[in-house]
């Protein structure tokens, strides 16, 4: 069976991007491991989506799955393992082993957290070591914790905290948090939080569980222990792109370089969407624009197929 | 008085401009009209916005509108009749003759049915020739009509009109329609609408009130009249940016040339989005997406300010 199109991801850009080509008629399959995309993971309210004055990331993106089941287009909950162009066709291998051919492909994988890569990072997950702070939040109840990152992520993770928590660290690597002035507000609000500048992580410590973590004050050069009963890492995303490799170009922070009015790749037939690609804002509107272009530019390119 | 950013519009690229930049704290005034946009005169249902599997184009516009005003941002009714650069400032001067001054303007103020520029035209506005579906259908009932256009709009136009229209005929220059599989297949089942495809239309007729319309089969060279009470025009949109020339540049479409990533134009600190600006795809997410992408840009243009 040859597809119009494979739709890799299930974030607001996949899910945009399916209703656009279902409605175009185009023969579509979306794959992806679930559906949410980094949005489900946010803790605090979603406020900027037009439309929804305050909603939560995961009843925002129950709306876009239910949006996209209406319309008739194939769904496969699995991971892509590789994507090869075949002639004019592409290829694409999933981890469950499964081989599926299209004539085009839009790629709207997101990104995932970055990790810390200090020493302790590993052994932690799950033992105090977060990623998740919508998940694991209830866990901190009137603990000390720590969150990696002073921005915009970094201060809407501390604010969801402050819910739970009893004192929150933020810790950010520049001289200045470099989140909006609004989060910065409210973070103050909560009476919780405190915010280390200039402070660069190096080691999280711990027996069975995260006891301290070790940071170095850039300006003293001192090395200091804070003790904290769990870290959450908020230091941006990384693309999930390493499936397409060979078949895109990526800028310096491995995000997929596209014509960001039509989310082209270099190569015809294959576009990218939302987080995945260069555009440089990450937000769920942006992301959804995004997917509705790559899917209507899918169906323009199919016309001269 | 001296604001951060003016934003031109209220339309869904320029209110959600304005959620986006409230939520920076940017000092903000819009500058509009009326609320809605090109959309809420759209007279089918919106399916096409992730998270409302079905709205009306009012009824979304109207949920925008008030997203946007629970937040604090200075509103307008007023229209814009020039915008000037003053050394590092703006000044946007207003058809009630005030004078609003800023470091930055958003550009987002959509455009304009295309007119037909055919004898009769002018003369029949409001008595048979509409620009308005939305507005004007009911006044059809069991009357045959025509919808100039076989592009979506177009389609979609005659889908809303058969609910009351006995006959609607779409007239369209090139030799297909031009509109979606799905918008074409539901125009058919209506079993009211024929599409009349390399048509060129000369002239609107009548006494008081348009009575029929004369084209030209461009095959054949035959001058064709065709018995209508009443002709929409639905042949595209021309953008709203005569206020602004000297400032940006145009592409052939009279739409603004941005960077697509930003909205930024050629002027630093002038942005703009939507309808308005050269991205191909005109679309209620995409405007929206658009709109967060050139707040966003503003805010950090701001601190360099």
């Amino acid at each position: 069976m040859l597809y119009d199109l494979i739709i890799v991801g299930g974030g607001p850009a996949g899910i945009t991007a399916g209703i656009y080509a279902a409605r175009q008629r185009l023969n579509t399959i979306l794959i992806t491991k679930g559906f949410a995309g980094q949005i489900a993971r946010k803790a605090v309210a979603i406020e900027n989506y037009p439309g929804f004055e305050s909603t939560s990331g995961l009843e925002l993106m129950q709306k876009f799955e239910n949006h996209l089941k209406k319309h008739k287009i194939d769904i496969k909950k699995d991971t892509v393992s590789k994507i090869k162009k075949t002639g004019n066709h592409f290829l694409v291998l999933t981890g469950g082993k499964k081989e599926f051919q299209s004539k085009t492909v839009i790629i709207a994988s997101g990104a995932d957290p970055r990790p810390l890569e200090v020493p302790g990072e590993k052994e932690f997950i799950g033992k105090g070591l977060s990623y998740c702070v919508a998940c694991d939040a209830p866990l901190y109840a009137d603990k000390k914790v720590a969150v990696v990152g002073g921005g915009n992520s970094g201060f809407e993770a501390a604010i969801a905290l402050s819910s739970w928590a009893k004192k929150i660290y933020i810790m950010e690597a520049s001289l200045k948090p470099r989140a909006d002035e609004s989060s910065q507000e409210k973070a103050k609000k909560s009476g919780k939080v405190e915010v280390i500048t200039d402070a660069v992580l190096k080691k999280i410590e711990g027996k069975n569980f995260v006891e301290s973590l070790i940071y170095q004050d850039k300006k003293s050069k001192k090395i200091i222990s804070l003790e904290v009963g769990g870290v959450f890492v908020e230091i941006g995303s990384q693309p999930a792109t390493s499936f397409v490799k060979g078949l895109v170009d990526f800028n310096e922070k491995d995000e997929i370089i596209v014509n960001p009015k039509t989310g082209e790749t270099k190569t015809p037939g294959l576009f990218a969407a939302g987080d995945v690609d260069n555009v440089p804002y990450k937000q769920v509107v942006i992301a959804a624009g995004e997917g509705a272009k790559a899917a209507l530019q899918v169906s323009n390119y199919l016309q001269k197929f």
